[in-house]
């Protein structure tokens, strides 16, 4: 028997998240009719991340087990033509038959993208979330501190969790204004000349990136929020710590939506 | 009578172009539809460009007269109320009663975007044309300098086509590789650690911006086609004055898909 790995991206906003449910129309769903019919057998793939209903990704990662004499990087491409376009097979390869996708030790990134301004712009509207306060960038950065190393994140997990431990370890979380994503040369001027990009990326827009070794039930859509919060000055960076050591979910910031949130990838030890 | 003036943005995909149609559903249609909610009186807007459909925009321009007293900046966000949330008016104001949108000596922007690579990020199919191929940069930027100033663009028109005159002035056209508008710090090194905004704007990818005083019908997609003929080597740089000489569309490139055009703006002698 043969393990096949796939690298999935998605846009998240027409499923109701990976998982299979009842009569929902999920991606794990669509992954598991595309390979059943290529290889003409019933297959269920293996997910990394179980994303929640609208969250998109391009970096998920699934197994599955077959016989087929298929060269493993081929995979890829035949399984993408019977998907539809709002999911796609970046890559695959073949591991040894006991390598998981969720196997210990792995790091997982995502990103949670906040745009900002008087109207937001259609184009914006399915990955990020948008918000008419202006950040203070300076601020959200000093509360990345507190968030990093191993904690326990009752305070930032959502209600109906089925996690053993809320104990979570997070290596690395930044606040990344898009305008040091931007070289010099594109940065707006206000002027109709000068906008270019400004429809994908602009200016007072924010991403969030976060590294953890696994993540609770929502836990970056409120991390996120509650880095809004204290970039809107609702929050201090000095009230994490406090936050954090309360275990109440009432004391951390809002859970964002779903759109702003994308999976960036997985690191296991080797990279895929 | 006064009348208000309206830029307008637009996720093209979900409609039959900007103008109305029988039975069909258009950005004209829902901005009647939510102004005249709004006044409680049959509104009807005269639009600057009539973008095709699946064509985005975010900055196309619009007008109506009224007798209401709402102070003009107050209208774009008691439209924005009544419209869906992939049409927005990103701003208002008030101009002189004869002023229109399609008045000579305006300049009108467009980009057009290309993305590269093996496989489309499900993020990037609603605002870019994917190509397996990759694309010389170089060629199908010195392919741009035979577009520039006033030429009759036949080869450039499609069929269908209702002008009166094939003559059109190109003020700018450029070639952007989007390596050129991120930051050294967030280029990517292929690890999952430095994916970041990926799934937006990926280095591989290319702008086609164009500034003119007005484009026949596909004239934007077509010069996109024919510069990406040019940067798969289907074509050279020199080829350019003979195809515009020609006055015969076969010469050209293909018309390019709509999902990757965005009316980018207006420029009036006075900024909008």
């Amino acid at each position: 028997m043969r393990r096949i790995r796939l690298k999935v991206a998605y846009d998240g906003t027409s499923y109701h998240g990976w998982q299979i449910q009842k009569n929902q129309i999920t991606i794990e769903s669509k992954l598991n009719e595309a390979i059943s019919d290529l290889l003409s057998t019933e297959i269920s793939v293996i997910g990394a991340s179980r994303t929640d209903a609208g969250v998109h990704s391009m970096g998920n990662v699934a197994v599955f087990d077959c016989e087929s004499p298929i060269p493993a990087e081929k995979f890829a491409g035949a399984i993408n033509a019977r998907l539809p376009q709002d999911i796609r097979v970046l890559k695959s390869d073949e591991v040894d038959e006991n390598w998981h996708p969720r196997k210990l030790g792995c790091r997982k990134t995502y990103e949670y993208r906040i745009s900002t301004g008087k109207v937001q712009l259609p184009t914006k509207r399915l990955y990020s979330h948008f918000t008419y306060h202006s950040l203070n960038v300076t601020a959200m950065q000093k509360a990345c501190d507190a968030f990093l190393g191993e904690h326990d994140f009752s305070a930032f997990c959502a209600a109906g969790s089925q996690a053993e431990s809320m104990v979570r370890t997070i290596y690395e979380l930044e606040v990344i204004p898009v305008s040091s994503i931007l070289s010099d040369g594109s940065k707006t001027d206000g002027s109709a000349e000068k906008e270019s990009t400004d429809y994908l990326l602009t200016e007072g827009d924010v991403i969030i990136r976060v590294t953890g070794n696994g993540f609770l039930y929502n836990m970056v859509r409120i991390i996120a929020g509650t880095l809004m919060d204290v970039g809107c000055g609702k929050k201090h960076p000095e009230d994490i710590p406090d936050v954090l050591k309360s275990l109440d979910r009432r004391k951390a910031g809002p859970t964002l939506p779903a759109c702003g949130l994308m999976l960036i990838g997985y690191r296991y030890d080797c990279d895929f």
